[in-house]
């Protein structure tokens, strides 16, 4: 989720706190019931044996629970100020066998009941992780491609309509039209898909003073427990996990924690003022983090900060009522458990309370050890980058957070590819990034990548020059962390932001009915398009097969007069990075890097499949990135 | 010291190796004798019982030795490569009396002697320490003021010549000008003075290739136990020392650990090759700090920044000789106990081996519990900065220096001055940059600076606007740290680097015979100097007195619009600094720092005396730092 501007009628905000307030006021009562009950189901064998249900329904809130079923007991009711909501603590007992029990509910004389399943777990894979011997591919569901037509749209949706001529309105793409392309990202060396949120987005699309608020992106959850439904519901994205495994592909989730859409079921009839974050007037957040990592920091900024809102239609979650942190927590197990998640990316990370993400990743690591976590800070250095993932520095408080997207590696890369080489400016910003790692307890956990759909796609920053393009992708491909790639960048795809950020999510040619044409395959696509997608794929492919690049070391050398090497080596290969970042061609003199070239004598050079018989002098052409695998 | 230039005759520097090497051959043998001791003498009652002692003469190196007196105890004697050297370490009981004894030397029939002089500790103040209490005033001694022309120049002296009208010869200024000023510098608010190093610098003037190579600057010692006699000698500098804290001022010493001139006494005659650092051709340091905290780091980078050379003129010492370390080590103790002095500046701190450091700021603190350490390491990020004193980040090496000199808010507070303010730009500097303070275990300890005798000086930098030069200054003197000005700031003086670092060491007007003006004197100042000077003046003035502004806490907020706010307080004072640094006045509403101004409902401009009645919208002046003391 990218920052969002500031630009908010006051009078607007406070219409809209008056339609939260008003949710609590008197209304015509319907018959008691329990409409739903969340988590949706669960399933035996947990390691954790405490589950909290949520049981909605209308006078829900007024009944006294029971269940009846072996080796489950309900320890505990919560009530809270809605009459809606009754909140039951579980324990479920290792002994529990799989099947369903009824949530019994008695008001005096009158009673409520519903079923709810425990499953047993499945034996397919989940929760495999990702690390730096991976290769994430980001796709935005809608703007990939369209798998089945019949989910376009459905007229019972706050956003009933469709049109691809419309930047601001679904286009259609699915989780289906992923799926048809599972072979596109083998063939392209992808190894794992992160998909932007899938879960349901039931949000209408409205005209702010001619910005447009709309939320094909996915950031606006409406139901936690629904993937949305014109990306083709829970079956279709759990048979799509299956699918992407039996390939190879691993599943990383695009989890948010922070807000939901103004339009969640549980908005609309909130369980408490405490469930979301409010203030007098509204309050959107000032993404200013700097008061999060400050000693000198205010109070103040530090509130608004953290509890002020995404946008008037995205509330902010009150993650430090226990409820409502319980119910963001067990929605990520579930979602893992239920689909077979891999990885597990967190939007918008540091606006989230501390304590709630700790507890939030403690509760995936401890039921999914091998699960990796990276969520989104887009801080401008290193120290606030550390803040949000495991660090070396003695912070007042300590993030469990296994990983974390790499932003400041990202500007550096860019300024790398578009500033003039100096003292500390072009890829002088690199190797100045890099040298800071000490900061992280595990620098490999990071996720690197070139841009993504909050930015300017990478092509375009780059002025279109395809020698730049290659540079970047070579760097992004063999440096330290695990690479993402934004869907679209194998086929130079481009954009700026301006005028909206639809422009850096088009859709993929070939991934809709009547398209002109298809860049899926080498035939619908032009020769340099094809040679950037080989380009992606022959160094994807190297990477792949070559462990030095996921586990091996990294060492890197001071950048002098635009030249920047490094190495990545283990104890059976050296693959050495000679970057030339000027406009002219260079004869590297190598008796520096004697650390790390000694024993070698020769070199392959891995994009090109050339030799290299001498390593005394290597020649590097303008604007290049070597690959030499040392013999 | 300053990043020097790279660009060296390589044939110059095989030159000056030669002339190292050959310092070994033979030559004719002077008469065996001791021609001096190091340090020249000692102290009874230190802490440490143990001293080493250089003994050095023709042939001293092949004689035995022996010391007869109580409490005395010779423990071992150290051979080296020279035969002109012998290291002696002894052991100086509690119970050993003031007093002289004889170093005796036999080898066969031949004997040699020397006295030694152990000294009585006096009672005067030293090792006071600087604090943020203090207000610390950098003065260049050669161009500040001549208050002897007797010293100005010595035929005898590598450099016999003095010559105002020229910038890369001595002009005469010396300690005794200093001396002659203390009520200047009193008047000012300024409570420490920190000298460029006053150690001989017994170096000549040469050109080299229109580069000039110069001394007058201090940074190449040629004896550690002598002060440069053009700025007084040794005598002279203890009473200035006595002097200044008579008036309550403490000294702050400028030490040079990592290289000296290569005229040094012992670089003539080099007790050993590993005396200094080689490299089989002349190495110049690479300035590149990143290997020095870079977990991805070379050793071949590390070796270059930390052995390489400052200049061909500038032996680079090896201080994992325990010799070179010890003579360094006790040389500082020697400084402090004999001159009185009270904080320790340290230059080029990271191009000193890590451990040596360690050991040497140690041994101080031992001997000085209250002296106050701080490096110069020219960095351009806090982690960087953090890495070279005491810090909170868990890097392989811990510093244990306790301050550091603060580069990284110096070219923050100048991004501030002169950008226009931005999401990341203009003030927003400052605060992101005191946002990351978590990283020190005391931020309070670091200097702070505006510029200093290696950069183009601040009045120019900031385009001689007077606005900006006022908010400058009080951020300086009001945000956290230990404050230190440059001097002449306070009367305007300016000037860029270009051609020579001359420039920005004018002499001080009034300071030498001879001078048409004396901006000493209020009478000798113009109108807008006089300004300066008591803007200086009064706001150092009211931080001396204002507790608050040493001890007290740091409160920022984000800066909004470009107006930025922080206080510092304490049980008793709360001190607003309210700074608009766009082009137009602002009313600012203060509702967002309830925090602090909570009980408060009137403030005393401290800079104009004026009352302000009402806190809830306060009136700031474009480019004004207001200074409220809250009521």
């Amino acid at each position: 989720m990218k920052h969002s501007s500031l630009s908010l009628a006051f009078a607007k905000g406070l219409a809209l706190l008056s339609v939260l307030l008003l949710s609590f006021s008197a209304q015509a009562q319907p018959k008691a019931a329990i409409t739903r009950v969340d988590p949706t189901n669960w399933w035996v064998g947990m390691k954790n044996q405490n589950l909290q249900l949520l049981v909605y329904g209308p006078q829900a809130g007024t009944y006294s629970y029971s269940i009846d079923y072996p080796g489950v007991e309900l320890v505990k009711t919560h009530k809270v100020e809605s009459p809606n909501y009754a909140f039951l603590d579980l324990t479920i007992a290792a002994s529990a066998k799989p099947g369903s029990f009824t949530i019994k509910g008695q008001n005096g004389k009158q009673k409520l009941s519903r079923k709810y399943e425990l499953k047993a777990r499945t034996q397919e894979p989940k929760a495999q992780g990702v690390t730096s011997a991976d290769f994430i591919y980001l796709v935005l569901p809608d703007r990939f491609s369209n798998g089945d037509p019949k989910n376009d749209q459905f007229k019972d949706m706050a956003d009933p309509k469709a049109d691809r001529n419309n930047p601001f309105l679904r286009h259609g793409g699915d989780i289906q039209g992923i799926q048809n392309h599972l072979d596109y990202f083998q063939d392209l060396g992808v190894t794992a898909l992160w998909l932007n949120p899938v879960i349901e987005n039931n949000q209408p699309l409205t005209d702010e003073g001619g910005q447009m608020r709309s939320a094909y992106h996915g950031y606006a959850f409406t139901d936690h427990y629904a993937v949305d439904k014109r990306l083709g519901g829970n079956e279709v994205y759990r048979k799509f996990v299956q699918a992407a495994h039996a390939k190879g592909l691993k599943v990383v989730q695009d989890a948010v924690y922070n807000h939901v859409g103004i339009n969640h079921w549980f908005i609309k009839d909130q369980p408490s003022k405490d469930w979301v974050h409010q203030f007098p007037a509204y309050t959107n957040t000032s993404h200013k983090f700097q008061p999060l990592i400050d000693p000198n920091g205010s109070k103040a900024d530090w509130t608004v900060m953290m509890n002020g809102w995404f946008t008037p239609f995205m509330p902010d979650l009150n993650q430090n009522n226990p409820l409502v942190a319980k119910y963001l927590i067990q929605n990520a197990i579930w979602t893992v458990e239920n689909f077979g998640i891999d990885a597990w990316r967190i939007d918008t990370y540091m606006y989230n309370d501390d304590q709630f993400m700790n507890d939030c990743n403690q509760a995936l690591l401890n039921e999914y050890p091998n699960i990796h976590i990276f969520g989104e800070a887009w801080v401008n250095n290193v120290i606030a980058q550390s803040r949000f993932t495991r660090n070396t520095i003695n912070f007042p408080f300590k993030s469990n957070q296994p990983g974390t997207l790499d932003f400041v590696l990202f500007n550096a890369m860019n300024d790398a590819l578009n500033q003039k080489f100096g003292w500390d400016e072009g890829v002088s910003k690199v190797h100045q990034t890099l040298a800071q790692d000490a900061v992280y307890q595990d620098p490999m956990k990071l996720v690197t990548f070139l841009d993504n759909h909050d930015m300017n796609r990478y092509f375009s920053v780059i002025g279109e020059d395809f020698d730049k393009y290659k540079m970047g992708l070579t760097w992004l491909l063999t440096t330290r962390g695990i690479p993402s790639l934004y869907y679209g960048t194998e086929i130079l795809m481009k954009n700026f932001k301006d005028p909206s950020d639809a422009e850096v999510r088009r859709d993929f040619p070939g991934g809709f009915a009547g398209d002109k044409e298809n860049k899926f395959t080498a035939a619908g696509r032009n020769a340099r398009e094809n040679e950037a997608f080989n380009f992606v794929k022959k160094l994807a492919t190297y990477r792949k097969n070559t462990p030095a690049l996921h586990s091996g070391k990294l060492m890197q050398f001071v950048p002098q007069e635009g030249l920047y090497v490094y190495f990545r080596y283990d104890g059976s290969k050296t693959v050495m990075v000679a970057t030339n970042t000027t406009d002219k061609e260079a004869d590297m003199k190598t008796e520096r890097f004697a650390e790390r070239l000694n024993g070698f004598t020769k070199g392959k050079n891995i994009l090109t499949d050339a030799s290299l018989n001498n390593l005394a002098t290597i020649k590097v052409p303008a604007k290049t990135a070597l690959v030499l695998e040392l013999q």
